[in-house]
């Protein structure tokens, strides 16, 4: 049988990483898919670059449209990134009747809804396992391994670059800045780090596994999104001494009136696993009512890695392609005539816990007051730290954990306490997740 | 569309928690696999119990063969266990044309290779996630999710009543005789909990991760199997102070000349995250060229962790069942006709290091010539740790932790060591593995 031909869009990292990965493993991928799967065409500003970059013979054209809907191509891999070129080019792909792998979070977060919907009237797979947390077999995981259950929450640390960065941060007890032009320096932050610090690389993966969770359409619109930028080395170790970790995680869960979508800085107990996952390395925690947790844990970039998962997805192309659509996976893990309507809530409405940082005028009846708010607003207290004053010092620091409450409780209580004459800076707040 | 039609054989527990996430996420199910999946017929020896147990609307029969042929089945769930009848009855299904889902680790591990080909003639699906680390989709993963790499070798923790009886050792410092009854009364631990601790279980569910990994027939009966029952605390302690854990993992390696594939306590660093698994549950490591490490948590045994995996493979036969035979992902991950014949290692030809404590005489020269002996076989030392002994004694501890070297060669120098009139008790080994 002739090799399942694809048309490479793109040569950047994952790309060479595609090439050498089919190249070096195909007898093996043959072997497993029964077919050859093999780079005819690629397209490429480039060309010479490209060439001199992927390393493999194919067609080669500049002309990126015309790769992604050429007659001789089967599937379509997507890895130039962005939203409006990659969106067209996917189009046409998907028009041509082509399958179309992407390894693109931001695409499909933003519009995965047009997309999928356009496959589906081809009848034509786009498959995504290099969307979300690079090589971990997660997308896959999700829609397919754990089918039988009703997942209750998901959460990741999906970002490798913010998540060597805080266990920099922790191991060396040094500042974000500081930290972070180090991460440079090593090739694990960008020159223009923003879509990672910020957490908005995390959001696009997120707003990918909510969707496949909870069979809602993808809404990257409407999730709240912090990153780690203020984050002091202060907070990481005092949430050590509490027993606690500080991770960016991105955290998706079913709440009776509606979905939370959030990705911000969490502190989670030091003896969970997800908590001991340090470096670059990616882990997600999903808990669900039948299985319980289950956890995922490897690479979430590089080229390789990202190349494993879209060559899974080829493979997975070849074995399926024959397949009645009907019967295929649906994109989202749920049939599109069976999405749920759940909202996301908004931030107000989500329900977590607290660490709180107070610096406080070392007085009386300072904590009685700030504990007497905090128990207007119906918000219980699981631990509290009171750093001891060295001699002289007037002020101080207080560190409060609660337990479970409404945002919107606490949004209220900080307001009151950040009036008190005796909170002396603006208070911390991190949210804290026990993850069990 | 009527639902597909499950003829469930078994009454326990594992049927029990299938019946009960069938029922419980039916629509959740529905929603996925776009069409229903229903318990229609249940066989079991004791209808009265297996009604009262299962609690759900059915068709019970006592005559199992009835119900693995009967004509209104689609598929058959066979969850009693063993290898003679559930044997009978599977090839019984596939010859009627059924589809088969199973937790049986061990007729697998058996008696693969014959049920594989006899669901192959006939077109039919053998699914068995629920063998391998219950709820955990392992098999998966493996099978379809890291297609695109050369897998280099697995290491797991698939055994929850062992992992929990070292957790308990190591935690309280205690004997295994000791744990052991605890993990008893505590239902961690069956009565004859001799398949667990001696770690047969763990060898079945080995032999089916190694064939899935490295495209080999199942060959359990050449599986190297020591279980935990001789591991004695104070290992626990010394093996803790140099930086380790002792687990008992089952460990399958690709190497030039064969396969490795075996089951034994095994000393990793602590600061693997497989190391911190603790207490009943399972976590599989991956090692695979393009994707690096990958590592899959969650509860390997149990209701409806099992149940998980066994209702996510009734979903997957959903989907594919009307697709074309030869396009399913193989049983065993490789095409039939792409098997490798790469043979078992046999155990002295496995590459491994050592932690080995022996009980010298407290005197001049010991040191120098037990080095002398590891050295005469090309054995070349990592760390030694000899206990300083308590005054007027006359013998003391020495640990010494080797880097790696054929198993075979050790043996010779551990006869060697044994035989010196200055060792004074019978030399304690155990394998060490790094994992990275």
């Amino acid at each position: 049988m002739k090799p399942m031909q694809v048309g490479l869009i793109g040569a950047g990292v994952v790309a060479t990483g595609v090439a050498k990965v089919l190249e070096r493993n195909q007898n093996e991928i043959m072997r497993r898919a029964g077919r050859g799967i093999q780079v005819t065409h690629v397209g490429a500003r480039n060309l010479d670059k490209a060439r001199s970059t992927l390393g493999i013979a194919a067609d080669y054209s500049s002309q990126l449209e015309a790769v992604a809907t050429h007659p001789d191509v089967d599937i379509v891999v997507e890895l130039i990134g962005g939203t409006t070129l990659a969106k067209d080019l996917v189009l046409k792909a998907i028009a041509a009747g082509k399958h179309v792998v992407t390894a693109n979070k931001a695409l499909l977060a933003v519009h995965g809804t047009e997309i999928f919907a356009a496959a589906r009237d081809k009848g034509v797979m786009v498959a995504f396992e290099a969307a979300v947390a690079g090589g971990i077999p997660i997308i896959k995981a999700l829609r397919e391994g754990l089918t039988a259950n009703r997942i209750e929450w998901i959460a990741g640390i999906i970002n490798g670059t913010t998540n060597f960065i805080l266990s920099e941060m922790r191991a060396k007890g040094l500042d974000f800045g500081v930290v972070l032009k180090e991460a440079q320096r090593l090739g694990y932050a960008e020159t223009d780090p923003t879509f990672d610090i910020e957490g908005v690389d995390a959001a696009h993966k997120l707003t990918i596994m909510s969707a496949i969770a909870f069979g809602t359409p993808v809404q990257f619109d409407r999730a709240h999104i912090e990153g780690i930028t203020k984050l002091q080395a202060t907070d990481i170790k005092y949430a050590e001494q509490l027993g606690y970790r500080i991770k960016l995680l991105g955290i998706t869960r079913r709440r009776d009136h509606g979905i939370e979508l959030r990705v911000h800085p969490t502190l989670i107990p030091a003896k969970r696993l997800i908590a001991n996952v340090e470096g670059a390395m990616n882990a997600v925690v999903v808990q669900a009512d039948a299985v319980g947790t289950t956890l995922y844990y490897g690479k979430g970039a590089g080229s390789e890695p990202t190349a494993s998962a879209v060559v899974a997805d080829l493979v997975d192309i070849t074995r399926l392609h024959t397949a009645d659509p009907d019967h295929r996976v649906p994109h989202l893990a749920f049939q599109p005539d069976a999405m749920s309507d759940a909202p996301i809530l908004a931030m107000d409405q989500v329900i977590t816990s607290f660490y709180l940082r107070l610096t406080v005028a070392d007085e009386a009846g300072v904590l009685s007051r700030i504990t007497g708010i905090l128990a207007e607003h119906d918000i219980s207290i699981d631990a509290v730290l009171q750093r001891e004053s060295a001699e002289g010092e007037r002020q101080t620091d207080l560190i409060i954990l609660t337990h479970d409450t409404l945002e919107g409780s606490m949004n209220k209580a900080l307001a009151q306490m950040q009036a008190l004459p005796t909170v002396l800076a603006p208070i911390v707040r991190i949210r804290k997740e026990e993850l069990a």
